[in-house]
């Protein structure tokens, strides 16, 4: 049974930063994002009684290095019991950089792992999966504005609005496309551990999200704007006090925050987050998108830019 | 009666941000700096019965925007019965970008005044009355390595290690020369009363002190820079999460910070620091200073560097 699923990553607006619980790979914290449209990660998987053991490759090359969260995830779909399988994974954006490829990565694994090996687990239970291997994958599995509940033992995943219903646009300004220094899952622990603002960081989230969740129901960009700006400098400035400093910038990121601040003085609907990776998100109104992408392409150290749509959840392309 | 003194400059190792008394301009934690050398302000001060009012000149041009902080720095000096005073500032080093210059300004000013108007106040005394101008000017009353501890009342400074006792070298990599965007008075305002951050900055700042001072003590460089560099970092960390943020930085001074990363990595002993400007300051140990300095220079957008060894405090060049 072979069965290909795609899914488009996700960027957080309310930022998921700190584990409640690391081997569970529980969030710390409850976040908010947006399901992109124009990137994506197609996910085919076959499981083979013939195969001695999983293999992967990654956009056609082998990735050993990634196997083990693969096989993992594979388990936790379909039981430890079943067939070896055979994973091809390609992704038409960078990998490992700060663009949220491994949500959209085990997004779409978990997708095709339930079809191949019919389970029938239901949305909300892939989510729980998929945020088991990579915490902000579980996102990935809804359309839209979404919103993931860290409770004490599982999460809950939502949409709390469709793309349709207010069609933001996100423009990616990639200033640098190899693999971040610091893994997210290294990072976070450091930061729970060493950071004397983690504390102040996890008190905040509630109110945060909740001026983020009523901006959304209120299509309010301007206050959407604000919460989401302020978030992601509090998720960087805890990185920034962690001992030692976690620094996912780059000067061109601070370029394009730079340029977003100009953009905004001149009365443009766009506000930025920034990920644990150097490339700066600018989420804009319909009507501003150009002017942002074009400002953004000009921007010193700016390599390209990606424009998406908000799109929607993982979902199977195809299955034989 | 006219007097002549000259001040430099201080850079803080553990920063001063925040005030527990906004109208006596008392800081809210204690502070740690080292007083240059190489930068100067030279402050030239007449009392003249004849005058109507204060006059101040910066750099040969009238500067009535300046005019009504000297005048009340004057008046605390001086007493309010004082004449009206001529007062002539020159400076060798970007004003208001950063740079303390108006530490050095304050802290000439009160050595001048004191003189020309015969009080003799003591440099503890006239080390607060620069303090109620300039909270950092302070510390520009003393030599070397000084320590500012704030009490409820008022502040006391001292020196607690000299400047041929580690000789320590300081490279300024300007990356801006215009005024900051935003004062800092303004600025620590509005981080006590709207950044998650700050009370945890108030909390730490007592630790940081205490393994600096031990650094500089034992002379232990790796110590000093590790201790110095994370209080930095919060600084700017409590400023990010302000609401609005405050970004003092330029893709130039995250582009100094990587630069100082990769000599350290090489194993040069060098760390930074950054105020409330977009300058990054690298101390060095003085066989790092030339390579230090080279490196900041090719550096992308740096105008330019200034050197300076430690120096010493505020003093009387001149009076007649």
């Amino acid at each position: 049974m072979r069965a290909v699923a795609q899914a488009q990553p996700n960027i957080a607006l309310i930022k998921y930063w700190g584990k409640r619980d690391v081997d569970r790979n529980l969030p710390a914290v409850d976040s908010l994002s947006v399901t992109l449209d124009s990137l994506w990660t197609r996910m085919s998987l076959k499981f083979d009684e013939q195969l001695e053991r999983d293999t992967l490759t990654v956009n056609g090359s082998m990735a050993p290095s990634m196997l083990q969260r693969v096989s993992n995830c594979l388990d936790l779909v379909a039981g430890d019991e079943r067939a070896s399988a055979r994973v091809d994974s390609t992704s038409n954006f960078p990998i490992g950089a700060g663009l949220a490829s491994s949500a959209s990565a085990f997004a779409a694994l978990v997708v095709a792992a339930d079809e191949a090996a019919g389970t029938r687990h239901g949305t909300s239970a892939l989510a729980r999966l998929a945020g088991a291997a990579s915490g902000s994958a579980a996102r990935s599995l809804f359309a839209g504005f979404v919103e993931l509940t860290a409770g004490a033992v599982e999460i809950e995943v939502r949409n709390i609005a469709d793309c349709a219903s207010w069609p933001l646009e996100v423009i990616v300004a990639v200033t640098a496309e190899e693999p971040k220094p610091i893994g997210s899952t290294e990072a976070m622990i450091r930061s729970a551990e060493t950071s004397p603002f983690y504390s102040s960081w996890l008190e905040q989230q509630d109110g945060d999200l909740e001026a983020a969740r009523d901006a959304v129901q209120q299509k309010d960009f301007a206050k959407l704007a604000t919460v989401a700006e302020h978030n992601c400098l509090k998720m960087h400035s805890v990185m920034w006090a962690s001992r030692p400093p976690i620094v996912y910038w780059n000067q061109a990121t601070l370029a394009c925050m730079q340029t977003i601040r100009t953009l905004q003085a001149d009365g443009h609907g766009v506000f930025f987050t920034i990920d644990a990776g150097p490339q700066l998100k600018a989420v804009c109104l319909p009507e501003a998108s150009d002017i942002v992408r074009v400002a953004l392409e000009q921007t010193s150290g700016v390599i390209r830019t990606l424009q998406s749509s908000l799109g929607p959840g993982a979902r199977l392309l195809e299955q034989e």
